[in-house]
């Protein structure tokens, strides 16, 4: 199977079709097995005592296994998260950006599940974990 | 037990200690079984399409089980979400503010649970339901 | 709505397509908001301790949500579990049956949610907290 | 950091202290990075259909992270699992045993966090991804 869209493709739907976001992640790489998207850490992510806050690491793995799934069937319809599952693990680096590597674990006709771990950039144990299922509209 | 906070010192906890989103979110009500949160929808928490998103909802949760652990051990210390599993159910009606109903199922020595049902304000089906369990400091 | 199946209908479903686990599990009470599993637990589900395992909770929740759709939807089909989260709050009283207490928070066209507490029987504080999602046959 | 036990270590081990299932499960290698674990898969783990119970592979899981949690302190005290989320993504192959590859994320003071991929033995693509959490007991 190959790539219906790649990491350049990618970077150009999120800043189409998600601008209130797009200026805050990138997709750093794409391929078969693992994305790799990038969460530009900016004050608007911190929460008291300078620590990324949750509701924004849920919106990376969020958006990094969506863009898993338009990696592999291109950007049709509009795919719906319904479930999550996120363990927070560790203190995230200060002034550091958060990396989300994660691969798609199914893909089938009415559910997509993907995982992802999430680290500091440059750090080497993970600071969360998350899953989560995606509902996949019908016709593709 | 009595609650060391009721709604009113809940809602001037939040806009000391969490200023930057503050501003989105009321407790309600508070009592020893339900804490019931508003979150003020605006622009800032709309998906494409003008469904609140995702990790809105998510912070909605974690901030509502957080101050229901706040209103039974005081603002002592500082409670960390360590899991969270959350469903999402159906889509958001557009336009109206969303309310979390939680309640704390479990508050012990170092663990706490709880769990809640997302409404749209003014309507009888949940749009989510969410579970989290706070790693609790070990000095209260 | 009324019920397509009562809590006799369901113990007699259980006999019949479940025999294996079905001298385990009684359906106590089925009414439009909760059902009401018990699971009569005995050496077969104890861990060392003396205290019921994970596992036979996990199966308490999961045939308990299985009952609440099929005493919505009748005895067609075969909804199967796609996702599943537990949290486990506190040791279960050694030597008394559990109880799942379980609603039904969503019934769709492909995807069901519901959730349930479990306690030991005659006591106050739940053991455990679960939600579980089916994937719903196509034809019903 | 050496294993403190590594493969016969642990399956002595459930031979000893869990003697009610041991006979069902065999560590099958243990490492700093990775942990396997068989489920022999007989008629008492099938539901109707010829599937593995969800019950059955919820308890591979459990077992297989709480060995690499022993591979890694020891077989001292009794870690509690207080939280697992599990994705049911495929239907086992039957006549198959079950191989759960898991790793460990988390390893704290007091909690572990670990995930794993089951397996029919021999196939590729996984049939449920689990992660789940557990309580260290605080003397170690």
């Amino acid at each position: 199977m190959t790539l219906k869209m790649d990491a350049a493709a990618l970077n150009d739907f999120l800043a189409r079709e998600f601008e209130q976001v797009a200026s805050d992640f990138t997709v750093e790489s794409a391929s078969e097995d693992l994305l790799v998207m990038r969460l530009k850490v900016s004050d608007a992510h911190l929460r008291p005592g300078g620590t990324v806050s949750g509701p924004s690491m849920f919106g990376l793995v969020d958006l990094a296994i969506y863009c898993a799934i338009l990696s592999k069937i291109g950007p049709v319809g509009l795919s719906v998260t319904t479930n999550a599952s996120i363990d927070f693990m560790r203190k995230p680096e200060s002034g550091r950006d958060l990396l989300a590597r994660c691969r798609l674990l199914k893909l089938g006709r009415v559910l997509a599940v993907g995982d992802a771990l999430i680290y500091s950039d440059g750090q080497d144990a993970p600071v969360a974990r998350s899953s989560m299922t995606y509902s996949i509209p019908p016709k593709r």
